[in-house]
């Protein structure tokens, strides 16, 4: 994912309800029965590890993506679903290429490291430059004119995401203003192991296109307590990145169709696309996976709400957002229709209930549904949810929402060799896909539709 | 460090003394001096930088070793230490070389990996076989006809470190007797971001040497589920390492000669060598670091004890311990003089006391000591302390201890490539230095030895 974590301090805003609504009473026996069969086995964190041990990392126009698409659109297809689909996407194509760092002075060793997505490559021979480290924009700034013909490296850490990823999608401008040759960044993490993070980064076009990579938080310090002792550093950077025509895609889509008002929908995915390290577990597969899950346990059940729900895979989430915006684009004429989106982009961990970006009165109805949730403790809703992917959407009117769940070590694992299916737990797995399983169903089968808009300005004046 | 860790519950053997001995009433002064010393900057973290960014790791055999060892020399000459010298040690030289892992099936991918200090060599086309993964030597024994010509993954969850690292010290022999080819392992280590570790492994002269080598534990779980799914794995490993003739090394030390009793020692340390990836910051170079700062911050505050204290970085730990083994012989007939030995080797981290083992009385006089560091809640004092360098003085009857820290994190950085000097607090580091100079400075002041012997059949009958 790209977007700040949703912060745990709005658990603040919710508590379980004190006193359950009529809508819960009515649920209660439907959402136990989906409990039961979502906890009775591990079949959502199997598949995930079918998807994922079986594809690999599915960065947006390789081969590894596609398959997957394909395998997904089989399996959907024999889980039952309607309407089983591909909906068509152009999406950039950044391919890593070989690539490298070293340490040339004060002493040769190789450096682990990422090239940074959208990043150009260096001369094939690498640049070989001495090293100016710096601790922030505004240390740059006081430092730029030290930087001319130099690899600049922003050994900036860990605060939070928002805060920090400046340095990874801006630092090469910032670093190419002052004339540097190259820059890197210490990854974007606040717990490390020696592993690199790799994540979008981001050129204007009056700037010159300097090769932009991540280095361990580990070497980046190293690097900045030579520099500290006054050494002279000097890195030889390699890259072979390319960027190539963009490539055709999927946004790939399965139903469950509505027995009332088919046209009506609840949507709800993850991103199917990923970085091109690790198997992009984490980071989204096991989104798209608990929301398939959610759609197939439904059906399981012999349910079926009023409305269709529909589980979607989004892609090029991760560096460029068009299936998002290819989404919305194919259905600009039923947003209206859109009753609810969820996306789940921030791993499925523990879940503690969900955000939620509507209106006073839907964020009513949602908590108490949520309320549902008591038995796992899942119940609390809190403000702000949505995602990238359904950010377009949202943009229409579409309310938003996403699992609240224990982000602790999330961006331990984000974007790097590690983000493997072993990071999540089967258990937890199960409980965020009966969490948007009830949710997704509870929602679609309301005799009312839940209020549309996302917040103050919107249609029904809350 | 090889041996197990000492356990956070030996605390519970220990409690602050109630009533504060006249042990500790008259180093009161001299031990907040010390401690004021220690924790007035961050001269040992600092220094502790310096040596490992220099030379960075430094295994039996290697130049870095070497250059490492003469930098300590000179540097405890200019710190006007005593008798400075390196005793000399013949060690193992064992040399990596180049060596991967690839998954040929069911997908070609590149599986990060570390051959096993000892290893021998894979042919220089590498072993390409079938991968039979079994979870426990008792699971191989059940599955024993299957492992005839196949590469054996032992994919054990880390429990504690002495039970888990049986299959990275005793894999290979195990495989072999069943015909195996090769033999991996998980990484030792209860928390991974696709780093493997290394660590030393044994053959044994009756069964085939096989290479022997760990797997990161992202990749032996993905293996592991593959086989459960029924998938063909295919492994292909290269390897060249090789074991060349001994190589003289030394045991690095400096002194401040004991003013009345200067032939009587404390003698404190780590050990010098690392494994040949990361730093070796945390195991061992802090305890190296934190032992040669305690003396050099009693000698800066003009402090003499009437016995000598002497540093020491011992050579070899990790795979021979010929370090260890060459002290005892140098020193055998001075073993009755060597008052107390004191290792740190479990990282120098937060300190809550030490760990002891000696007799009941000296036991008595080491908790009035650490009584002396009830202000940084270090003044626990548990018994089954020592080290893997000091164990053979210690079964000569020298009594033996080492720091007792927050080990949490040990083994997520142990033995591998992030194990760099970030992964320790500068705080910390003091405090254990403190801590450490505390301790050595008044037992080489007391009036009357500590009683010599390591248990209940020791000399004083205790």
């Amino acid at each position: 994912m790209m977007r700040t974590a949703v912060l745990l301090s709005c658990l603040a805003v919710a508590s379980p309800l004190a006193a359950q609504g009529p809508v819960t009473a009515h649920y209660r026996a439907v959402a136990d029965r989906i409990i039961g069969a979502a906890l009775a086995d591990s079949a959502a964190y199997a598949r995930l590890g079918v998807l994922v041990d079986t594809f690999g990392n599915r960065l947006s126009g390789s081969d590894n993506l596609e398959h997957a698409i394909d395998w997904i659109i089989a399996e959907m297809g024999k889980d039952g679903l309607a309407n089983v689909r591909g909906e068509p996407a152009m999406v950039p194509v950044w391919v890593r290429g070989a690539e490298s760092a070293e340490l040339v002075a004060p002493r040769p060793m190789p450096l682990p490291m990422l090239g940074l997505g959208g990043s150009v490559a260096t001369p094939p021979d690498g640049i070989t430059a001495e090293v100016l480290v710096v601790s922030s924009f505004a240390d740059l700034e006081a430092h730029g004119d030290e930087a001319r013909g130099k690899i600049v490296l922003f050994d900036v850490p860990f605060t939070n995401y928002g805060e920090t990823v400046q340095y990874r999608v801006n630092g090469a401008v910032a670093a190419a203003r002052h004339g540097a040759v190259a820059s890197l960044i210490r990854s974007v993490t606040p717990n490390s192991q020696r592993t690199p993070h790799t994540g979008v980064m981001l050129y204007v076009d009056s700037v010159t296109k300097i090769p932009h990579a991540a280095l361990t938080v580990e070497d980046a310090m190293m690097l900045h307590r030579m520099q500290d002792r006054g050494e002279r550093i000097v890195v030889r950077l390699r890259m072979s990145a390319r960027t190539l025509p963009d490539r055709e895609s999927r946004n790939v889509m399965g139903e469950l169709v509505g027995s009332e008002r088919p046209d009506e929908v609840v949507v709800m995915g993850g991103h199917i696309d990923s970085w091109d390290v690790g198997q992009g577990a984490m980071d989204d597969g096991g989104g798209v996976v608990a929301a398939w899950e959610a759609v197939r346990l439904i059906k399981a059940l012999g349910l079926t709400p009023k409305r269709t729900i529909r589980a979607v895979g989004w892609v090029n989430e991760e560096n460029g957002l068009r299936g998002g915006n290819a989404y919305r684009d194919a259905h600009a004429t039923e947003l209206d229709k859109h009753i609810l989106a969820i996306e789940s982009d921030e791993g499925v961990f523990r879940p503690f209930g969900f955000s939620f970006t509507g209106t006073d009165s839907a964020y009513n109805v949602i908590r108490n549904v949520a309320a549902l949730l008591a038995g796992f403790d899942a119940d609390s809703v809190g403000r702000g949810g949505g995602g990238a992917d359904i950010g377009p959407i949202m943009e229409g009117g579409v309310p938003g929402m996403s699992p609240l769940v224990d982000g602790t070590k999330y961006f331990w694992y984000h974007h790097t060799p590690a983000d493997n299916v072993d990071k999540l737990d089967p258990v937890d797995v199960a409980k965020v896909t009966a969490a948007m399983a009830i949710m997704a169903y509870v929602i679609a089968d309301l005799p009312e539709p839940l209020p549309h808009g996302t917040g103050a300005t919107n249609r029904d004046g809350s």
